[in-house]
């Protein structure tokens, strides 16, 4: 398997149901349209969607398949305009996003806020319209997304993850209760939407998820590394501002090399966990492996 | 029937339901669930989820029969998001709401803006569990809700509502989406909500649709007529800041008589639909009058 084609190949694919699945920027009011198009179109990696559409392959096909695309797409959503608002004056206050200009930057707080409302809310309308022929699944698909990205997961992550920042005695469980709930529940709800869109079996989905757990903590530690050692131009986003900021990020609380291995050792979780399913899990596997060493 | 004591119950149920369906302030991150609780447990109307109630029990008992409280609760989270939003400096900077400093004013910006970000997700999680047993039922009421409240309707109103401040040449065409987005959008959903719970057939969804689009025109000319007429303490917000804000409103365009006039003829349209239903239309019918006259 070529890993950089099919990558490429799957976040084409991923960029096609944007622009399939969103409003029309011409959509009245156009000012916020486009301002849910600028951010969702500013690139990025597509990790999450492209799980969503790599894990779904892992099964055998259904009679009739559901389209994974409209579930990746509705991610994507979700993750954008958590993004939007962490962006915001009173959040991060970041001017640079994937190397443009944040969205309150470009247009204004109101319509950042509102695109960012706008994209929650059309998450939800995504699942509930692309998949109405099997409202099962249907619902199963906005419980996962709901509960992935509710007041105990991501948005209490982000929650805990500022009031961090004002105190100085956070523990290690603490830390990880930030990453699992700030970025491992959104990894590992892409996997599971994936996985439900397949019809996969409860046991396969209760490994889905073990291992999206892993992998989003693999990453959220790559996050940190990289935010110690990288440059704003190769992130695409300011860097050092954990540390201005004084947030407690792996690299303070245990050191760049321990961080470091920590960051392998729930890389190799993941794998191992993937390894446990059937069907053709190379794609996955280098997908793993590659989002644990990259360098932005 | 006793107007006064039904709507007092109605309402009470509603708070119950409220406490019953929201994460316990305790719930990590605290300060999260307890922003979430202040907001929603504000007071107000409880004109929504109050709707959603009286439109369930005009339909013939079903077995099982759904309840509609979760429903209720769902849209009146929904409803108290979007006001958190609508209440932070970036848009209409309002330091008092039902007569309490606004979520922003009591906590802090971050705060506000996260605990809106999760009571808005929670209305469709809520809905996607209460009712997980009827997953065709449960997908119909996120679909309802979520398009109610998207870019084009709840969302698309308020960012209309922001650029028309700064336009000078409104026309009652530009009012009416503005209203029927920011306003008759999520009145319209409650009475719809209520009729799918209540397994209404496809015809009186329409009918119910069409009364909803009524009541919530009425409702929001009303409002404009408060503000042009009303003082704070009465209002429990800011009166007067339409004005103030240089905002188009249907005083402004049309005047205070016309208005009124005009309040009346849709809360008429709304009762004359909810009279084409069988069923006890009492309370309904009683409760449309009272919001079309209501004096805060």
């Amino acid at each position: 398997m070529d890993f950089p084609a099919e990558l490429k190949r799957l976040s084409s694919e991923v960029e096609r149901g944007i622009d399939l699945y969103l409003p029309p920027a011409s959509t009245p009011p156009g000012r916020l349209h486009e301002a849910m198009r600028y951010s969702l179109q500013a690139g990025g990696k597509r990790l999450r969607p492209v799980l969503v559409l790599a894990t779904a392959r892992l099964f055998p096909p259904q009679s009739p398949s559901p389209d994974p695309l409209a579930a990746a797409v509705a991610i994507e959503c979700l993750h954008t305009y958590s993004l939007i608002h962490d962006d915001l004056p009173c959040m991060d206050n970041d001017d640079l996003r994937r190397g443009r200009p944040t969205a309150h930057r470009q247009f204004d707080e109101a319509t950042a806020l509102l695109a960012g409302d706008a994209l929650l809310t059309h998450a939800f309308a995504l699942l509930a319209t692309a998949y109405a022929s099997n409202p099962s699944l249907a619902h199963a698909l906005v419980s996962e997304l709901a509960d992935a990205s509710g007041s105990r997961r991501l948005i209490g992550g982000q929650m805990a993850d500022l009031l961090a920042e004002k105190n100085e005695r956070i523990t290690a469980a603490d830390l990880e209760f930030i990453h699992l709930s700030k970025t491992a529940a959104m990894i590992e709800a892409a996997m599971v939407l994936g996985g439900l869109i397949a019809s996969a079996d409860e046991s396969a989905i209760a490994t889905l998820r073990r291992a999206g757990r892993h992998l989003g903590l693999a990453f959220q530690i790559r996050d940190d590394v990289l935010d110690a050692t990288a440059d704003s131009a190769t992130l695409g986003k300011t860097a050092g501002k954990d540390a201005k900021a004084g947030k407690t990020t792996f690299v303070k609380l245990h050191g760049l090399e321990e961080s470091q291995r920590l960051a392998r050792a729930q890389s190799d979780a993941a794998r191992d966990a993937v390894r446990e399913l059937r069907g053709d899990r190379g794609f996955l596997l280098a997908l793993i492996d590659s989002m644990s060493t990259r360098a932005r």
